[in-house]
């Protein structure tokens, strides 16, 4: 499927309709479409999983697991927009004794209009074409026009045909979803005046150069990017003399989940110098089967990452074999190691993703270099500590707050819960925004707020009647009240 | 007072070290932080209020009120961070049992870092050294440096002393706050590494370009400006049969208010074709006494401003003068007259604000022509409709909401006030984010999100213990709970 600047621009002006009734449905027949957009999948679970597997190797466990995923995600944003918080309504009554007089005043986020959504290569359900991005911007009023990601098409346009029959049956208007390809659809995309914001889950230079789009359009749009995390990782070294093995052992099961194509995945991790954990982890990784990678281009561009780590001066291969045909034979694991000094000596070098079974051990001396090394490292979605009870942590905690939206304690990164407290996002490069792509929040990124001055009633969203005929949380005269 | 780009370095460095203590001091702390602004600013409104009418021309009486409003909103943010659900926090509890299982995972807002904050032109003291986006950064523990704004330097100076003072011996760490001045100042702060996220107040043109700049770094950051409005107001037919004469002198009196220079000034008047309200309003203007402007340049740029709109063909002068000296007489008056069809030929050269107390009267003769020429509007901070009861108002409301961030109800936009619910900030160009710079939710704009996943409670901020220390709302398994 292909689809021409004529046929994007008639797309592009059905969202722009449909947003004008997407706005105006309640709450509840909002959570309905979400609600039959997740009943439709796991109807044809069985289909979906055996096209993904064939266009993926992922696997039909996991890829069963991540429908699963998918629909309780659509499902946590209908009990999201059912328990109406997310519209963070807001009345200041009339003061007329203030000074100055104050009006009635009545504040509510509202839909920011169509949305346009990159899908993920790792995520062919869940950050695809009914994923987060999808979900979210639906559950608050937002049309959604997905860009199919080119590893997974025939997936997409199938998952594309069942959103779309099941948010018509349930009522949603033409236009609300649809599905494009190819990389000019994208750009074009990006560009189109009627497109308000974008959701984008990829690479650094893909998202870099659409994010360079959408804010240098006449109107800049709000650019959703999550591109890329190296996961840093500290191991403190109470924490390897206390369970060195059973550490190797998570991590290698950490980076290798999923063939190492998680954007969780631990890249980095910082050990104390003159340990056996690099030992111990090769020992972990070496039964770590090779696996098939997501697509040719990705399996193609492995062993020429691992190999320009492997040339690094002062890099050494703890275990695994760098010069592999992982096209032909999947992708095997790969340890790496070097010292927190090579790091500071070039961070731009040794600090960079590499897609894949793979992560870099980095030595360190003393808590300052560690700190100093920490420095350089990119923001990213997630940082973790691995430490015993009785250390004090607290600045190296202060320090990985600054670095990772997630700060995981005793765990590794791969896994990401979808619920209310989740942040999937961090410091630039991880993400574009302050905002995050999985869980509860995700939904404020396609929210503009408005306010009313003293309107009618008649006029207002019911959120902001006086009665609360909704019931939903509300601050009023400065009060939070929670019905 | 120039800034070199050597003490510009030591300038942001010493924010950036400053920022690990606002970010670990409490909501108390910082809230007194706040209040010992405020009350120093109140001590030395005399001599403030002096400095700034001589550079200003604001008068005493508004420049008093000025002061008021800059400390009401400092206090306000003080309330804002003690009430704390600002830090919008959620503990989602572990659940072992879950499938896959779920960690403890509690999620909190912090600070983005060191913030620069550009002042207006046109509020010295509400949206200058101390104003708005200074006062929300402080508050939820961002170091702040502000760059001067070139029409008010004395008083930037001698505000910042203050301010200065306030904070050291409230206890605030050195470094939390700076003022800046020029040009070459103020670019190089929006490119320094250091500084992460900017306000701004100001142009069109000025402020795109220090966005550009944010956007375009190898990191970049948040640029949350408000660039102009042209803040259209609609009146109906029923309206001015009802009341042509106090539609005409509330809008002269909201025009004209501070010699027009408010972005919040009614620059658009949308009314139906024969009617008086023209006459109406020129009757009400008339009286208006020039007044003078901010400074030399604005003052300077308000005649060719009036003679561009002269100019366009179908534009009537309705009162007032065109030719005038407003750098020698004060900017006097000027309401100008043209119909919606003629705004729809030529949006580009008619829908621009012009800085000064002038207006433009656009008559409609149907809803559709009125509805086609609103949607060539840009993005406004407010949109207003001067309706009578019994009419609905209900498609042009939803076309309003599209295009302002504050909707009025038979009143005028001049006047923004500072609570809760006030929504200062629209589509662009009014502002290049989805937030406010007027209200308690201006905090969010310097706020990212942090989740931390099976932390020892010893680790977490106390907004995320157990016992809920702090007593603030919180969400908890999903459950929005008071304290």
């Amino acid at each position: 499927m292909s689809t021409a600047t004529l046929d994007l621009t008639a797309v592009t002006a059905a969202a722009a309709a449909a947003a004008k009734v997407t706005a105006a449905a309640s709450d509840a027949e909002r959570a309905a479409w979400l609600t039959a957009v997740a009943d439709a999948l796991d109807a044809n679970v069985t289909e979906l999983v055996a096209i993904a597997d064939s266009e993926t190797n992922l696997g039909t466990v996991r890829l069963t697991g991540e429908v699963g995923r998918t629909t309780a995600q659509l499902r946590l944003f209908a009990k999201v927009i059912t328990e109406g918080s997310y519209l963070e309504a807001v009345i200041d009554h009339a003061d007329p004794s203030a000074t100055p007089p104050q009006p009635d005043l009545r504040r509510i986020l509202r839909p920011i209009g169509p949305v346009a959504v990159f899908s993920a290569s790792n995520f062919p359900f869940a950050f695809s074409v009914a994923g987060g991005d999808t979900a979210s911007a639906l559950a608050v009023g937002c049309p959604v026009i997905v860009k199919a990601h080119s590893g997974h098409l025939r997936l997409s346009e199938r998952t594309a045909e069942i959103v779309i029959e099941a948010l018509a049956s349930a009522g949603a208007p033409g236009g609300i979803f649809a599905l494009v390809s190819g990389r000019e659809a994208g750009t074009a995309l990006v560009q189109d005046p009627a497109i308000k914001a974008v959701g984008f889950t990829g690479s650094i230079p893909g998202g870099r150069a659409l994010f360079d789009l959408a804010v240098s359009r006449p109107e800049p749009i709000p650019f959703y990017g999550e591109l890329g995390s190296l996961n840093p990782v500290v191991v403190t070294s109470a924490a390897v003399a206390a369970r060195s093995r059973e550490l190797a052992a998570g991590l290698a099961g950490s980076f290798t989940l999923g063939a190492g194509q998680f954007c969780t995945k631990p890249g980095l991790v910082f050990i104390p110098e003159g340990t056996d954990f690099a030992a111990r982890l090769a020992e972990a990784s070496k039964d770590k089967a090779a696996a098939p990678m997501l697509t040719e281009r990705i399996a193609e561009a492995y062993a020429p990452g691992l190999k320009s780590v492997a040339d690094q001066p002062g890099v050494t291969v703890v275990s695994g074999i760098v010069e592999q045909d992982s096209l032909a034979d999947g992708a095997a694991p790969v340890v790496f190691s070097t010292t927190a000094a090579n790091v500071l000596e070039r961070p731009g070098e040794l600090l960079e993703e590499c897609f894949g079974p793979t992560t870099l051990l980095i030595e360190y001396s003393s808590q300052e270099e560690l700190a100093r090394a920490l420095a350089k490292v990119p923001g990213s979605l997630t940082a973790t500590v691995h430490a015993e009870p009785q250390e004090d942590i607290s600045a190296l905690v202060e320090q990985l707050s600054e670095l990772a939206g997630r700060v995981l304690f005793d765990g590794w990164p791969t896994g990401v819960a979808v619920n209310w407290s989740q942040q999937h996002g961090g410091p630039y490069p991880a993400t574009t925004s302050l905002f995050t792509s999985v869980g509860a929040t995700a939904v404020r990124r396609f929210q503009r707020p408005v306010a009313y001055q003293d309107a009618p009633e008649s006029i207002l969203h019911p959120a902001l009647h006086e009665s609360n005929p909704l019931g939903i949380p509300r601050r009023v005269d400065g009060v939070l009240k929670l019905s």
